[in-house]
């Protein structure tokens, strides 16, 4: 028997093991992904989001967005994103490099309409995200469905390190049909 | 008496005041900061560092990483970092952008000396760190001084936005003496 550590399939597979449970678990550490995307300007930019769907078949995961939000305005002029997330407890470092496709309207219409009323103030403010404002909370969310995007975030790589007594890095490649090769770590 | 949260001031002395605990406290969210930066191919990449100083007057925080690490080549390519951290006790996400300085050799014997011999392991590799091996432990940690490299991030802007029962979102420059605006969240 080998740990999963010791293989790149067994990585791997406890890689979309833990992205899975981060959509289905709101205390799983890959509920919270931290996304990086580059400014028009060229800044990197780094805010945390919520995992809201994944798909090993394709390697898709989704989050949702405001279409006003700083993130969109970045992935229109750069459609590229960097997604990290830190599981303490198998102490594995997940990275991925994924294009982003920004979806709104009637292509998401069916995902709206499942939010909960609650789910639905994150979508939509006036004056928009981002605005100055004379006062804290001079702004009001409007839950507009026209503002309401899905980042469909098609992964191109996966860098995983496994701190464990010793160090394992693997990186796997869409191009390369998932198949894993150990890096120096 | 107002809540820290209630005024631009309370919010900045709120950031300032994690980020020192993540110093000097292993256990604070702020010792694991978020590291976003722009690859010389333009991906946005993103990886944990541990914060190693903060300086608030100069704003300035410091991490230390392999000279021959991935995040070197995109900094000598682009020298900006965004810095991430989300706080779940006061609910705080925290980001910084940064101009950042790589520092190396000499300007860093002191820190080098400073470090144990455990953690000097984190410097120097064979192969160099993220080269491509044929099996996962076909490495070996050199305790080299010369790849040791201090990231000096000086920071140009601050975003905070705080998830309490309402949001409140607070943007701080440089240029702007640090004052703080109010953004709508």
């Amino acid at each position: 028997m080998s740990e999963w550590f010791e293989t790149p399939e067994g990585v791997l597979d406890q890689v979309w093991s833990r992205l899975s449970r981060g959509v289905g678990d709101r205390r799983a550490p890959a509920r919270h992904l931290t996304f990086a995307t580059v400014s028009p300007s060229g800044w990197p930019e780094a805010r945390t989001v919520v995992l809201r769907r994944v798909d090993r078949a394709e390697a898709v995961l989704e989050v949702f967005t405001d279409l006003a939000s700083g993130k969109v305005a970045s992935l229109w002029a750069a459609p590229l994103a960097g997604l990290h997330v830190w599981e303490p407890s198998p102490r594995l470092q997940i990275r991925v490099q994924a294009e982003v496709e920004i979806l709104s309207g009637d292509a998401v219409a069916e995902r709206w309409e499942r939010l909960t009323p609650d789910g639905r103030t994150s979508y939509g403010c006036v004056p928009p995200t981002g605005t100055p404002i004379g006062a804290a909370l001079a702004y009001e969310k409007t839950s507009d469905p026209t503002a309401f995007a899905v980042l469909r975030c098609r992964a191109a790589s996966i860098d995983a390190v496994h701190l464990g007594e010793v160090h394992r890095r693997a990186l796997y490649r869409r191009e390369g049909g998932w198949a894993g090769e150990w890096l120096a770590p």
